[in-house]
């Protein structure tokens, strides 16, 4: 049911197939059938829902226009408030905490475009991990594969779409959170530029990694989501987009696009699948070029440290009242961070803008770079270590180490889902220069049309 | 001499009445005799100052126009890298580096407006200090009495300015270091917004509060040097200006500024003179308005933390291995700030956000906010301990605490100099709104009118 896309509801409500209420009820149906298994929702929202239906509903009997996303269900990341329900940001910290007061602004703006916010899914606590497996809230299982893990840190958004419950979701990325499960669940992810969307009303990690954005199974759907967020927020210090900048209806313009392959660091930790992955759809662009970011590797450390130093700093007071209630996966590393001489941390921020002044430039040849989403594909609940080029890394902190030096960059990237060979999804990232969501979004389209990803699962 | 306006020589150069080798040769003899017993210069820079000369007079005898500050002598910081010249930034440590190759963005923006370099200028080591008291090249001395101090961290560029050795000087500003010796030693300081000028070519202490500006002995001098400053430098990646907005021309423009005086923290931390200084000038502009700038003590440590905590990232190479060779007044402080806890730092940054959200909004009410520069006049060379608010401050650490909580806005500040009733100069801080320079360059114009400010030292 929830396998319908964006444009089907719309057509579907305005040819009066079917009403809001309708899908609204199909939805709690599908969640109440599929989630027990999944465990993606931390909280259903069935009473919004069905209003939100219903309001939709009589702007048809009346006749009016819909607005543009109109009765499609989705559901967010519980660290975004929801007026009424408690942000619990995956922590048993927050579980006490007074229901938030008002939406968060992404959910303004979703529900302003008329979708029907359907709940509260899952995520690793805080948004520090990569794995969704939460000590808490439980495990988010992979839709594929039951025993495998979802990704994270926006694992309940990944699964919630994978398995069709929703149509899409809201996740947030610092170091991979949307990319990661995004690829491991095989559907499509969008982490805008740095500073494109607003993060007011969502719960913060680290203030300046900490992006916004959508997971849906297909690039329209994806982009019309992107277009329902985009708007200015006043209160937002960390947004910086000038204008609104609607995509949805640029997706067929044809695109002839210059793109290379990220190698070195990006070739060298990932398994043959993800590389098999990356030149399926380097192929399809018509690329054999390769090329590499210099520091890629210190990068990826200089973000470990940003994330581990303000983390820490802005879970300190708790940390300080309250160690006893922190995830224990957590609890050491954001102390640690707190901990963490400045120095460190400035020489962080300093190497940021050499690794911007030294990598941005190679958009001056290129408009397209290609790297892969994750090492590998998902990795079994509970596993601690996995192989990569010969070495044990733990899965907990790698699953992200090929997103960690992009996000670090602030560039956009658009995860596309591919099916490996074993039988599992791996995400390619498709990343665009500063601003330039555009061009990654029609690059995804382009391969989506080639009929070479999966955004749907069998289930 | 060199007590003559830019106008003045401005006149004097198209008129014949001297030429600009006369005034290069007179601005080396009056710093043969002034300098021994002030201390301001650390180079000269005769040979070059005789060619700029020589090349303005060569523009002279052929009858084409000259350049807004042609023949206008000036000397630099002894941060800002000179070609040819080794960049000490007032540390022992770097007097054995090599040369710099070429000149700093600003100084370059002075040589083509046809000003003539005169020298690099004394200041505390590293810009960390109030005092100019350097234990390596020795203290500048103030030149309304040479048993002062003159200020710092930019002593030597107030000093060379009061004692009339060259027209106008650069300095720069961190927490102060501009409008300290400028109130100190009786002379204008412009510290523009955070942003606005270039630092590119200068050595830098706390990237997140740095900046650049010009010190002169009147409003017209200085706002003819801060337009030929401004300028676009696509490699500064802290300028934010978007235009270059000239102001010398609009100095005269009628302003009817709704201002009002800073109490709280900046009226309890000043002695009773310049409390006199403040009521003088608010007399002056027509207002009997106080408000409170909330927090400002908390943003004072702030700017300490940042300052340490940056300042000892960027030494702390040099200080692993000569730790040996820094100011002992220094290495203590920068080695502490860079052990800070990065969540002391981030908390810093995290407040500045909150202290500006909460301050801007005051220029919806008023165009300009006054404030004393120093808690008091110069102190005594070597003197440790001062007396404030019944208070025992040390002198090096307090002597800009009315000027950081400002900087710490990144808000443009002119000082003005004003004869205490004692017989010392003491400066007031003209504070605008963001990127409104010409708000406190016109407001310190309409003061220097009334004939209420010094600006020139009778030696």
């Amino acid at each position: 049911m929830n396998l319908l896309s964006i444009r089907d509801i719309q057509q579907g409500l305005a040819g009066g197939e079917f009403s809001a209420c309708e899908l609204a009820h199909l939805t709690l149906a599908q969640i109440e059938q599929v989630d027990p298994e999944i465990n993606a929702f931390t909280h259903v929202t069935s009473l919004r829902l069905l209003q939100e239906a219903q309001a939709i509903d009589r702007i048809r009997s009346c006749g009016e226009t819909l607005p543009p996303l109109a009765g499609v269900p989705f559901a967010v990341k519980n660290l975004f408030d929801i007026k009424g329900v408690t942000t619990l940001a995956g922590a048993e910290l927050f579980s006490t905490q007074p229901p938030a007061l008002e939406d968060a602004f992404a959910i303004k703006q979703l529900s302003a475009a008329g979708a029907m916010l359907t709940g509260a899914l899952n995520m690793d606590a805080y948004a520090y991990g990569f794995t969704t497996e939460n000590s808490h809230y439980g495990a988010t299982r992979n839709p594929h594969d039951l025993a495998r893990i979802a990704g994270g840190s926006s694992g309940g958004s990944a699964a919630a779409v994978a398995a069709g419950m929703v149509n899409f979701s809201l996740g947030t990325d610092t170091n991979g959170s949307i990319r990661v499960p995004a690829s491991l669940c095989g559907v499509f992810g969008l982490k805008p530029t740095f500073g494109r969307l607003s993060r007011s009303g969502s719960q913060p990690f680290v203030a300046s990694l900490d992006h916004i954005g959508p997971l849906a199974r297909n690039v329209d759907d994806l982009a019309r989501v992107y277009d329902a967020l985009q708007g200015m927020d006043a209160t937002d210090h960390f947004q910086s987009a000038r204008h609104v900048e609607p995509v949805a209806d640029k997706l067929e313009k044809p695109a002839s696009l210059r793109s290379a392959v990220l190698g070195g660091f990006f070739e060298t930790w990932c398994d043959d699948e993800a590389k098999a992955a990356v030149a399926s759809v380097a192929k399809i662009l018509g690329t054999d070029e390769c090329i590499t970011l210099p520091e890629a590797e210190l990068a990826r450390s200089a973000a470990f440290l940003l994330s581990a130093a303000e983390g820490g700093n802005h879970y300190l007071p708790a940390l300080r009242e309250r160690a006893e209630r922190f995830e224990l996966n957590s609890r050491e590393r954001l102390l640690a961070g707190a901990m963490t001489p400045s120095a460190w941390y400035t020489q962080a921020q300093r190497f940021r803008t050499w690794f911007r002044d030294n990598t941005l430039p190679l958009f001056e040849k290129y408009d397209l770079l290609i790297a892969p989403a994750t090492p590998c594909s998902a990795t079994l609940i509970g596993q601690q270590i996995m192989q990569i080029n010969g070495t044990e890394l733990p899965v907990k902190a790698s699953m992200g180490m090929l997103t960690q030096p992009i996000s670090f960059l602030g560039l956009p990237v658009v995860t596309v889902p591919l099916m490996t060979a074993s039988g599992h999804p791996i995400g390619v990232q498709l990343i665009a220069p500063p601003w330039r969501e555009d061009i990654c979004l029609r690059a995804a389209h382009q391969l989506e049309i080639q009929g070479m990803l999966v955004g749907k699962t069998t289930r």
